[in-house]
């Protein structure tokens, strides 16, 4: 039996762990079975209870360490969700010392898409570089920064928190109190709102929008061509601030990558001289939702 | 005797070089004799000159190294400046291995706003952080950052080329290529051009603009509104991506620093969750336009 750590990712809709070996294997995965809405202890009891399945089938002597991934703004030091739109009850909660003391063990806490740009820097798109950006397009757009192949935090944690850049100054109010941030122009949700906007249909959803824009439908399209935008403008300041290598697009919208690809580097070419003349890279995640997985179990290691 | 190393900076107007030693402390100080109109021969040998003057004053053996600052986009790995648009004689020219060759040693080149942020960090506003990203506001607007104590240089040398990040998607055209640089919108520069749109003269300058706000002309003090403005929208943006615990803005500019700050603030305030519930400092530099030199000479012991 070789060495191995778990990684718990706190996704959208559940919440999965899995055991993986240090070759990126995964030896087995296990899914939560609790709705986020059912509250915060049901929601800690299925995290813990994930983790101690695994932790029991595969030992305790071969664990190398336990990483988990989480939504939200995350506080490093205290170990708390500072903002979490999606699960409102983890807000302001130690989870992290909460679910080391039921565990009787460290864990390791990291927001959800940092674990994702680094499971992707592990086994994914980025294996073979050490610096990279990537840009979830979700429900909202979640960012990670990978530095010298380690997560760049900044000084509380915060770092990576893309979703939130300004891409249209005076574009559509955010929650987080802007307006005009990327994910308010390029996220599932705000492919959504335009097909809205322009009488694709009130109940359609994002992939109703690929579907019309795949079929031809001029104004489906230009939702990508808007949402492509709105991404390019937000890459070349990335290009200009990090001169990285590799800059990764992830998340369920990269469906629509051969619609939104050409208006996004076209942005991207204009605004950013740097993008011009060196050879950076602008691909697909290859990870899928399995990212954040192996981010977090990857967690334990890179951390030493 | 103690152990010195020497730091040249091309600057806008003139070189100087510095022979610094480990505490920080100038020993002494040169400045070039070239107009750089004079062309590139002209200026390479008197970089070389200044170096030597010093070198020749303070002895070989004490010398740690030998770092230099110059302005425009450099590519690290071949030791050249791809674009400089201050000084174009130098540009495409294999610079670094040039005044290597002719001092019979090794230099090492960094672009100069990055050779300021450097020396902030080392004994200037930046002394107590590891990380931090300086704007110097001048004829354009030159960007460095500093991540664990050392210049994040990105994979071919252009991180932190933030002058060029887009701050109004649709704003004023940049050589660069693109529109709405934020150095098309918040430099000196800008700030005469802001003005003369204005009315306020046609040969004014920016002292000029800075000088009428102050004495209470409310055009002149919509200019000032307009750069902090600009300049608050990549603050936003770069508190996002890199959670940081310092940002400085640097360059004679910041004379204006109490008509600018509140506009910048608010908008960096408005545009940045991560700002508002953290302890980001937004500070000016201290070292003025000596800061480039302290970097460069610093660059040696910062390598190691």
């Amino acid at each position: 039996m070789s060495e191995y750590s778990i990684g718990l990712d706190l996704g959208g809709t559940n919440l999965r762990a899995a055991a993986i070996d240090k070759t990126g294997k995964m030896l087995d995965k296990v899914s939560g079975r609790t709705q986020y809405s059912e509250g915060r202890e049901a929601i800690v009891h299925d995290m813990v209870e994930a983790i101690s399945v695994l932790r029991d089938r595969f030992g305790k002597e071969h664990l190398s360490g336990i990483g988990i991934g989480v939504p939200g703004f995350i506080s490093m030091k205290e170990g708390v969700i500072k903002n979490c739109a999606n699960i409102a009850s983890l807000e302001n909660f130690p989870i992290r010392d909460e679910i080391g003391r039921r565990l009787e063990t460290t864990v390791i806490l990291e927001n959800d898409a940092n674990a994702a740009a680094l499971g992707e820097k592990w086994i994914g798109a980025g294996r073979d570089v050490d610096d990279l950006v990537m840009l979830t397009l979700g429900t909202g757009i979640g960012g990670g920064i990978i530095s010298g192949g380690k997560v760049l935090r900044g000084f509380s944690g915060m770092a990576g928190e893309l979703g939130h850049i300004t891409a249209v100054p005076y574009g559509n109010p955010c929650g987080c109190g802007n307006c005009g941030c990327v994910e308010k122009h390029a996220s599932a949700t705000a492919i959504v709102a335009m097909g809205r906007m322009l009488g694709l249909g009130k109940d359609i959803t994002s992939l109703d929008v690929f579907n019309m824009a795949v079929a031809g439908n001029p104004k489906a399209q230009m939702v990508f061509v808007s949402m492509g935008e709105a991404i390019g403008i937000v890459l070349a300041m990335l290009v200009n601030a990090f001169n990285f290598p590799l800059y990764l697009i992830a998340g369920g919208v990269i469906a629509g990558w051969d619609l939104f690809y050409p208006p996004m580097i076209a942005e991207t070419r204009k605004r950013s001289f740097t993008y011009r003349i060196t050879e950076t890279r602008v691909e697909k995640a290859q990870l899928g939702n399995e990212a954040g997985l192996y981010g977090a179990a990857y967690l334990p290691w890179c951390e030493i």
